[in-house]
């Protein structure tokens, strides 16, 4: 006989661990059923061991450019064993502490891979074949890299996120395919660590749909970083030969062919919904042609109970968004009936500036024919940016004809952590003047917000207004 | 004869400066007087090379930090005159982009001090004396550093910050007097260089009147890091010696004498408005005891048409609260009728980890009998903060019973520019759930914010909510 839960959750990432301890602050019998390691993608093998690797790549960057320090400079080395031996601390003390939150909230931690038997209904084989049983199962089984149609990953040669962020050595040479978040950054660590990274992108910008003025900043900066960065390059075929990896394409740009050779190729554009396993055992369970679940504004899939969230249903692949989508499925499904919003969901890129953004762009304005005011601020005219010598940055906003903020695009240090104040403005419908009208600490780069907000009505103080 | 002006301000820091360059929006005809050099002690001798100072010496702190680094790393060096002349660069180019956006602005600059020859007249000495007037006069003329009864700054072995900034050489030991922001950077800075620290405070606690929970964990975190700090130390006495300074006193906690010798003294307890040449020419100003000018809430004194902002008048010395005064200045010396609002004044301490406040702490919210909620977040839960190795910290935010937010502190890195979210919030009257409910980026810092605003009402998810 079935175990009876009051809600199941398939998948213990960022959006299934959430949705869990959500249900259980509801007082919910709660089932979290999870086939690998808790945390899911993001917490193993994405935004929190790709931050350490770069924190730890940015000190070691920091003392080579470090023009005030004097001594053997060139004989300080980044000890790659030791990086990696970090990164699996911090990523083992979340994974522990995560299931010590869920184990402390009462929620049922079962390991194994989920099989739907009916509607309402799963068998988990581990130790034996369990069935649970609820009339409330929320989705979130994530997503793994794309396979690309000329590059079969073979974890050594040819490999995706979760493998570069393991490596047990650190390459001669690499080439990124993709130069959206997951790809420039990947491209950052192995560049401070002195690998010869070439970035291959298909489109005509990095970060394709970010705000082009400040992808094409971000673009230079990394070039003088020394990423070399290639758009508009077709992959067409890979040979993995003894010594690494050699690609041939068209460059579309001159109609011309290439060729390049690596020791390794990172497979980073795009990712594939766990969809597939779901299907099966919900037939007729309503996917995208690319595999992703579709649901409503409430993320109910098609069949009545069911929820689904995070990356399994498209749309940005973002951590955050899967843990608020899972939040909501829980709160719905026990008999809220609230939207999902996505208008302030932000995104950040961990380069160094960082990047970070929040609701429209300014060429999405454009295309929906949106009169926007437009406000900038390049940090070269900021003290703070001066003293933390980092001026190459800009903060934008974008405001309706009501003064509204719409979005907000930040190239700066910590630009994530500046962000928040413009989501919250995106979020509560707030106005320029009431972000230009708050006092901002001195020095700091969030002045440089305030600056814009005050730019877009011709009011600076530290850029002219012309 | 006498120039006339629209408005005339004495002092180019962050107050008058900026009220320059509103009333230049304004089209006024505007003259700004200025006795030594445009941005003030905080673009000259205070924030900035501070933060600029801070910033440098923290990248030679990781290295001798970094586990991860090998190589010779006790024969890396940080370059004090390299140092020393990158301080030098910065000022230099934010005093000269200021001149530049004041002239571009059409504010005519006059260097020299000026002296009041009547309530709306002013004469400068430079190069003749030269006589200007003006229905509307701005004073910004700023703050010193206070001289203490038992120390005679003599600008070599006592100093203040203002020289401290600019030490030719890295003193052996340095004893900093007074814990509070100014006194923790200037021990910061000269710790991370190898100078042995005390630093002695009057009061029971660092940064009086901050949060105190989060002050006595900075305090064992400084303390951590090398800096040696004892409260309730009563200065009594100072003699310069050859070889440095000796200080005696008795410690109020056991009321046991002490004499401690250093180097090199850094008197950073308090500072003094510089009113004195104001009064002499305007014997009618009313000034407060210590000194300060008052003002009634427009920032208008008690002779009309001249107003007063910044350091001059009080308050909490901060040169955002100068510039911000300053644009109401001005906008009221022309007309508009506003009020001065201190609820959303934030202040931060650029230590490591940065400590940020905004809006009332939680002794001063029980000392005036409010009801208040309380959420709280320590970052050791935080996975940005464990990918940052900087778990030490903590959120509080505190908001009324109708959850509107009314005070935030924050220990972290960047806390500076994490508080802008939470200055908006109380700027705004928004409340716990506006922020809880916004999407934080995964993984910040940030994240954090909502969390503690979660706590507050008992639905935190990555700490218990018991």
């Amino acid at each position: 006989m079935a175990d009876r839960y009051e809600v199941i959750i398939i998948g213990a990432g960022p959006g299934g661990y959430v949705a869990a301890l959500r249900a259980s602050q509801l007082k919910k019998k709660t089932l979290l059923i999870e086939e690998d390691k808790v945390g899911g993608t993001c917490m193993n093998w994405g935004c929190i061991p790709t931050k350490h690797l770069l924190h730890l790549t940015k000190v070691f960057a920091e003392v080579g450019n470090a023009r005030h320090l004097e001594g053997p400079r060139d004989r300080i080395l980044c000890d790659w064993a030791k990086v990696q031996e970090e990164r699996a601390k911090v990523v083992d003390k979340l994974v522990k502490g995560t299931e010590f939150l869920l184990q402390k909230n009462g929620v049922v931690l079962i390991k194994g891979r989920a099989e739907f038997t009916g509607p309402d209904k799963v068998s988990v084989a581990s130790q034996g074949v369990r069935e649970f049983e609820s009339p409330r199962i929320v989705l979130a089984t994530g997503s793994r890299a794309a396979d690309l149609p000329f590059l079969k990953p073979d974890g050594v040669r040819i490999i995706a996120s979760r493998e570069a962020l393991e490596l047990p050595s650190v390459p001669k040479s690499l080439i990124v395919i993709g130069a959206g978040a997951i790809g420039l950054e990947l491209a950052t660590i192995y560049r401070r660590m002195g690998t010869d990274v070439l970035v291959l992108e298909i489109l005509p910008a990095i970060l394709p749909g970010s705000d082009r003025e400040i992808a094409q900043r971000l673009e230079r900066i990394l070039i003088k970083q020394g990423v070399k960065i290639l758009t508009r390059m077709r992959i067409e075929e890979s040979r993995v030969e003894e010594a690494g990896v050699v690609l041939k394409g068209i460059c579309l740009k001159e109609g011309t062919p290439f060729e390049y050779r690596a020791e390794k190729v990172l497979a980073a554009a795009g990712r594939k919904p766990n969809s597939e396993g779901l299907c099966r055992g919900l037939p007729g369970l309503a996917v995208s042609r690319q595999g992703f679940v579709e649901v409503n504004s409430k993320l109910e899939t098609n069949v009545p109970g069911v929820y689904a969230v995070g990356d399994l249903i498209g749309g940005k692949l973002l951590a955050h968004k899967a843990s608020h989508e899972g939040i909501l499925a829980v709160e719905n499904a026990f008999g809220a009936a609230r939207d999902m919003h996505y208008n302030a969901l932000p995104m950040a890129v961990f380069t160094d500036p960082e990047f970070a953004s929040v609701g429209l762009t300014e060429e999405e304005a454009k295309e929906s024919g949106l009169e926007v005011q437009v406000g900038k601020f390049p940090f070269h005219a900021s003290g703070r940016a001066l003293t933390l010598e980092s001026t190459e940055g800009l903060v934008k906003i974008l405001a309706g004809k009501d003064d509204r903020i719409i979005g907000a695009h930040i190239l700066s240090p910590y630009a994530s952590e500046i962000i928040p104040e413009l989501i919250l403005a995106v979020h509560r419908g707030l106005t320029l003047q009431d972000v230009s009208s708050a006092i901002h600490i001195h020095p700091t780069l969030s002045e440089g917000v305030m600056e814009a907000a005050l730019k877009a009505k011709n009011s600076a103080f530290h850029i002219l207004n012309i």
